[in-house]
């Protein structure tokens, strides 16, 4: 069974772990979020990817969130010396990744491909791709005028409340990497991950093409809710949310993904929005989505991929 | 009193910690050799000038003779991981300064620029200055045709011994680095440091204008053998030497400046070739130039300097 997954950052990497104690790795293909990549320190750094890999790879750092466990700071930390702002705390092996992608892109290789190397460095035999090759940064506007890289408001001001809008304009104007479309059309079961809804999903899906096959997939598509208890487990989910005019909440994300999603997990703190996500439309199952342990994301895993199954055979 | 040094890397280096003993810091400027000089990583590697700035910072690696004290390798480890060649063993903080460089010769800063700004972020006073600011790689002629750039030739081959010849001809393309020539002509002392004459002397004396400024210059002109006993102290010195066809000697070094320096100073393991020297048309002083401690290098440096003092008063 070909199973195709949409992800972020954190939450994703964390529940991909569990999809892979549920499918063989090799059966599970991710596309993933790059509108948070940018240079930095004349490198190209593309967070969510990096997330995805060293979560696959048993190799992130859990305290942190991104980069590798046991990394250091040595290159930024003489950086800052040398006046340069280190906001961004790159570690000095996650900076190889970064200047290994920045060479090899500059070679001429394609996203795609360097990311297929960097995951097979790291033992991971998940697929994972790009949702496209160029640089599509997301922009957050704030107040007064104020437009900031998605990174910079996250990473440098630390989320501030006062969002306004999220830009994904260059995501609408890239193209899917390759493959993306292919794994897509050809999944048995289409997922997506508790990822933010606004900065991380939303990219994905403005790729031209990407929602297109989405719709047009025969496969049963699942959704997790990110958002548990009205906040997210992580990240600035909730001023995103709010920023656009969106309840913070399992109800609120399943009415983005309405017309997209055929069902839709949530948290048994939630399980009185049941009857709500239900009247979208979604077949909705409760239970407990906080990935404490691998043992909760596997059983998460198994509770969407079921979901998926129960969809698929009453079609 | 204005003194100007060119120098390479570990020898002068060692040399220049001396002469600051002996003269302020802000009366000496130093031109070093860019030869050396390449891309490694991505990031733009100054070999020379860094060992002349981390040397007079007192922050060099005296073990492996360049790099910082206390550096790690985390860095080139994970490269490595992903598959890069890694013989050139850059450390962590290291590859800041050169990322630094990189970054910045990138947005349009010149190299003497950027050797100024690394040099003041590690608190040193001495002008250091590049011979030149563009590329100009040194090449060693090998055996059966091989041409390696010196890094190749010294890191990475482990500096065989089949040279047949030295190219410096990116050197005679280059364009002196602003304040080189003023330098050169505004000195009341002019000292070669106990430097490689084939690849670090070499490339300085091959820029256009160097060399006439340097006869031009009414200042004495002191050179420290890099030869002591008929050996380098360490380096290639004596293959290259051979190379080119010079005897591996205090004598056969004299005999490449003869014509451009005053004096020489050679150590006293080498007194039989005073007389040698002295024919070559040479002051010379015999002195202990094993530099094994910073008083050594102290007085070595307050020999030189006095050397030039008595060719400047007799004149």
């Amino acid at each position: 069974m070909s199973v195709l997954a949409l992800a972020g950052g954190v939450g994703a990497a964390r529940f991909l772990r569990g999809v892979v104690r549920a499918v063989s790795p090799t059966d599970l293909t991710v596309v993933v979020n790059t509108g948070d990549d940018r240079e930095f320190y004349g490198v190209h750094v593309s967070p969510d990817l990096d997330i995805v890999t060293y979560t696959l790879a048993g190799r992130i750092d859990r305290q942190r969130g991104y980069g590798l466990e046991g990394d250091g700071f040595r290159v930024v930390d003489a950086l800052a010396e040398l006046g340069h702002e280190t906001w961004f705390r790159l570690g000095d092996r996650d900076l190889a990744t970064s200047l290994h992608r920045t060479l090899r892109l500059r070679e001429g290789a394609g996203l795609t491909e360097v990311t297929r190397e960097v995951r097979r460095a790291h033992g991971v035999d998940v697929e994972i791709l790009p949702m496209c090759e160029e640089l599509a940064p997301t922009f957050v506007q704030l107040s007064a005028g104020r437009r900031v890289h998605f990174e910079e408001y996250l990473a440098r001001d630390g989320a501030p409340d006062d969002v306004q809008g999220v830009d994904l304009t260059t995501a609408a104007a890239a193209t899917a990497a390759p493959g993306v479309l292919d794994a897509i059309a050809g999944a048995d079961a289409i997922l997506i991950c508790p990822s933010n809804p606004v900065v991380s999903i939303g990219p994905i899906l403005q790729v031209p093409g990407v929602r297109e096959a989405l719709e047009a997939s025969p496969a049963p598509k699942v959704g997790i809710s990110p958002i548990i208890g009205g906040a997210p487990v992580k990240g600035p989910a909730d001023r995103l949310l709010r920023g656009i005019g969106v309840e913070v909440s399992a109800r609120g994300v399943a009415g983005l993904y309405a017309g997209l999603l055929d069902g839709w997990v949530i948290d048994e703190r939630d399980a009185a929005q049941r009857q709500d996500v239900e009247a979208l439309g979604l077949r909705c199952v409760v239970t407990d989505t906080l990935m404490r342990s691998p043992e909760v994301a596997h059983a998460l895993a198994d509770t969407a991929l079921g979901l998926a199954a129960g969809i698929g055979g009453a079609r």
